[in-house]
């Protein structure tokens, strides 16, 4: 039986249900396991020593664990951050999967790299967004962010702009990168305002839960194409399950999977 | 949820379904998962960085596994071998529940200390089985091994004889450490003389599989009061599952449990 396992400061157990249903589905012998740490190079080189096939890498060890392994995919270079790595007989190889997914759902939904684009929000996820976006040819990209700090870093990395507001700025592709409509104390904010989902071409939120955001909501009724974070969250867990297994499941199986892990998650 | 694991060249399930078992029946929510490892640094490492609960140890690990853990209690101590690790918070104590069992059984079958003994076998288990008598209070007992230099090196180490063969010794307790008996090339094969079980007090066969051996037979046709493998394996793992959980299983569990493990083992 071949284990693979996730790390996080706070496991849960989304991402244990959804590779277990997979297994399962397919009938492969492999379990899923989430555990914490407060040893990364011990938890790392336990992957080799007990022949842990695969790794989900999250808060806060994305960053810390690219020294610990042995070769960093394109995916995880591109934005020096990690949640995914494959242990091939002890050789450890470093992957990005929502930088994956992201560029993934780009190309899927058909949105053209001349697409002008405004991405709100500066945090590790802003940049798997802002790298993917450069990598996939966009090059009117403006990053939007309060922090000035980090704004203007993100976007001078990838050579894009910075501003500190939406204000009246429009563009084709409305990026949300922040928590602005997430559960919790912004549930309800709209991160993008009316007349810039109005003036846009298509509408993409990363936050997934819910899924079904104001900005989304907005979008749909204004009649625009939307990219949704549940689309993100499952399009990363599956390409995790596709470098651990070497099986694709169909995309039916993967939305049995993603609704199972939501549900009882 | 708890994990515990074994490592061994060779993973057997026997251990595997007996804890998970035993998981099962007492509603604990821990799981138990045989590993392989080429690489026991790492592996031991994995112990502390994911928090796994306990490890069991076998074969070729079982001596280097000391230099890799903090403390070694007593009965490891006691013939420099391991086949459990208990994992508190990082701290790794290393037991051997082989020796625990042997000592045990001497007890509850009420062998008297004063008993003369002797242990035919110079291995690995044989060395547990010198030393838990030795601590045990028994000061008459003969290691008989073919092997002069393993023999001679035991009875030194415990402060006992050794003899080459039985030949037409008696003695109080026989005791077989040695794979005769065993299913395969030595099945039919009757670890001490006729004349010596007859002259026994208590006959003791290390050898589990079958746990009726052809000198167990013997000494039930003799009236001879047997201790026999089966319990020795069923006595070690049963110490095995009290430290990594801390919960004693009856004596009823136990032998659900042993008789579950073997069945579709």
């Amino acid at each position: 039986m071949t284990l693979c396992i996730s790390l996080a400061a706070r496991p849960s157990n989304i991402g244990t249900r959804f590779h277990n249903y997979l297994y399962e589905e397919l009938g492969l012998n492999y379990i899923y396991k989430a555990f914490t740490t407060t040893d990364l190079p011990s938890a790392i080189a336990g992957l080799r020593g007990l022949g842990i096939r695969g790794c989900a890498v999250s808060m806060p060890f994305k960053e810390d664990v690219i020294a610990l392994v042995d070769h960093l995919d394109p995916s995880a270079k591109a934005i020096d951050s990690v949640n995914t790595i494959v242990n091939d007989d002890g050789v450890l190889t470093a992957y990005n999967t929502d930088y994956l997914a992201i560029e993934r759902l780009l190309r899927e939904h058909d949105v053209p790299a001349t697409h002008s684009v405004l991405v709100r929000g500066s945090g590790g996820m802003a940049k798997a967004v802002v790298a993917a976006l450069r990598d996939s040819g966009f090059t009117r990209v403006t990053v939007v962010a309060r922090n000035e700090r980090t704004g203007r870093a993100l976007a001078d990395l990838y050579g894009f702009d910075w501003q500190p507001e939406v204000g009246e700025s429009t563009a084709d592709l409305l990026l949300n990168v922040t928590p602005l409509g997430m559960t919790g104390a912004d549930a309800d904010a709209l991160a993008f305002p009316q007349a810039a989902i109005d003036a846009a071409q298509v509408v993409f939120d990363v936050v997934a839960s819910p899924s079904e955001t104001p900005l989304i909501l907005a979008a749909r009724a204004a009649g625009r194409p939307v990219i949704t974070g549940a689309e993100v969250v499952a399009l990363q867990a599956e390409e995790q399950f596709v470098l651990y297994t070497g099986i694709r499941p169909t995309p039916e199986q993967v939305r049995a999977a993603g609704e199972f892990s939501r549900r009882q998650a």
